[in-house]
């Protein structure tokens, strides 16, 4: 399983995955899931990627051998982010159609998200069948692999005034629910923040299985969950329905 | 959609469930998904439901008619609440079978609990193929539904030890997060609290779409979440890999 989450607020793009992978729960593998891209002053590229490895490492393949083989359409010819999600749902639709034969469809989806020179910051999901969304004011994020468990914390906390590094934080808070409930779902958790119109690459850091920093950030917000569930009062019953 | 908890603790039982079903997003009606019976002294137990309606509401009928006629197995014959849900397990599992002809299987699944004179309380989930798993000291409470939203608070805060009202109020956080996330999930919001040894009925309360209680815990919790997520400290960025 695979877990990922990219956030759009006004200050910039965040990217949060794990790096777990899994075929049958006993054969679990490490691979990082985020890419980056980018030419400084020009055009920078985030990817993370969700579902079948082989289809996603295809994807992965490909786009870096288009770059490298200046094909006509490749990150660095795209004229736009959108461009970009256009090309990368197409190379992940044609993946998918490859190694399927009226069998088992290998799906994968993506987020992706950068900026280039002339426009601003954008973020899209790319989904197994191509198309894609892109995140809103009203919704600035997406996730892709195992959203449900760290999807309360991102709907509580963020919005597109959420300073850059406290979005990166509720990031990790959602990935930390999401490992605790899904063993599937582990480190190292890559987190790669990129700030609007800078056009630098992203500021980048890996946290292991032995981070004090992750460690320290599960147990505090699980005190934090616990004093703020004791801070509750108590239930109503002198109201609603009692039959 | 459905989401119902059931939750095991020291001091007794707690079942939260919701009334919203669905066939398709523009068919949404409001079901009550909690039934209560037993005999004061004597028996209680307490069945949610979840999954295909048509099923549920097959189960429950048999569950009643059996009970009415006098049926040799029936809730108020059974010895143990393990063979209440052997015999809840055989009904979904028949249910089932009854309406599939190779085609589409309308599963459901349901919670039970409760307690016979001479044993403990016990709490079961049971499955769509009819078999059924238990609460433990370790694993103290047990989801039907769409039970990934509402989770990680359950993890997080639930012990055997939690007081009985806490547990449930547990519950009713654990849905809060699930109707935030989920349209499909939502109230009147049903609370059955059995005390562990009394035999008696539960106590029970409706809340429904203008509870004000519900709504002061929605927003509460919302604010105590935000609150606790602000004094989490900041990013650390001198450790793991830069590369």
């Amino acid at each position: 399983m695979t877990y990922c989450v990219g956030i759009a607020v006004d200050e910039g793009l965040v990217f949060v995955s794990d790096s777990r992978t899994n075929a049958g729960v006993d054969n679990v593998s490490t691979y990082s899931k985020m890419r980056r891209y980018g030419v400084p002053g020009e055009r920078q590229f985030v990817i993370c990627t969700a579902g079948n490895l082989a289809t996603t490492q295809g994807v992965i393949a490909q786009i870096e051998r288009d770059m490298r083989d200046n094909a006509e359409v490749n990150l660095m010819t795209v004229s736009s982010v959108a461009e970009a999600a256009s090309y990368v749902g197409a190379l992940n639709l044609a993946q998918q159609k490859k190694n399927t034969g009226g069998g088992p469809v290998f799906e994968a989806s993506l987020l992706l998200g950068g900026e280039v020179a002339g426009a601003p910051r954008r973020l899209f999901r790319i989904y197994a069948e191509g198309n894609y969304i892109e995140t809103s004011n009203q919704t600035p994020f997406l996730q892709v692999g195992e959203s449900k468990y760290g999807k309360p914390i991102l709907d509580r906390v963020l919005s597109v005034n959420t300073p850059l590094e406290r979005a990166a934080l509720c990031g990790l808070v959602s990935m930390d629910a999401t490992m605790r409930s899904n063993l599937t779902v582990g480190p190292p958790i890559e987190v790669g923040i990129y700030n609007s119109g800078s056009l630098a690459p992203c500021r980048y850091v890996s946290y292991d299985e032995d981070s004090e920093f992750l460690r320290e950030l599960k147990s505090n917000w699980n005190q934090q969950i616990k004093e703020a569930f004791d801070r509750l009062p108590p239930m109503v019953w002198n109201e609603g329905d009692k039959s």
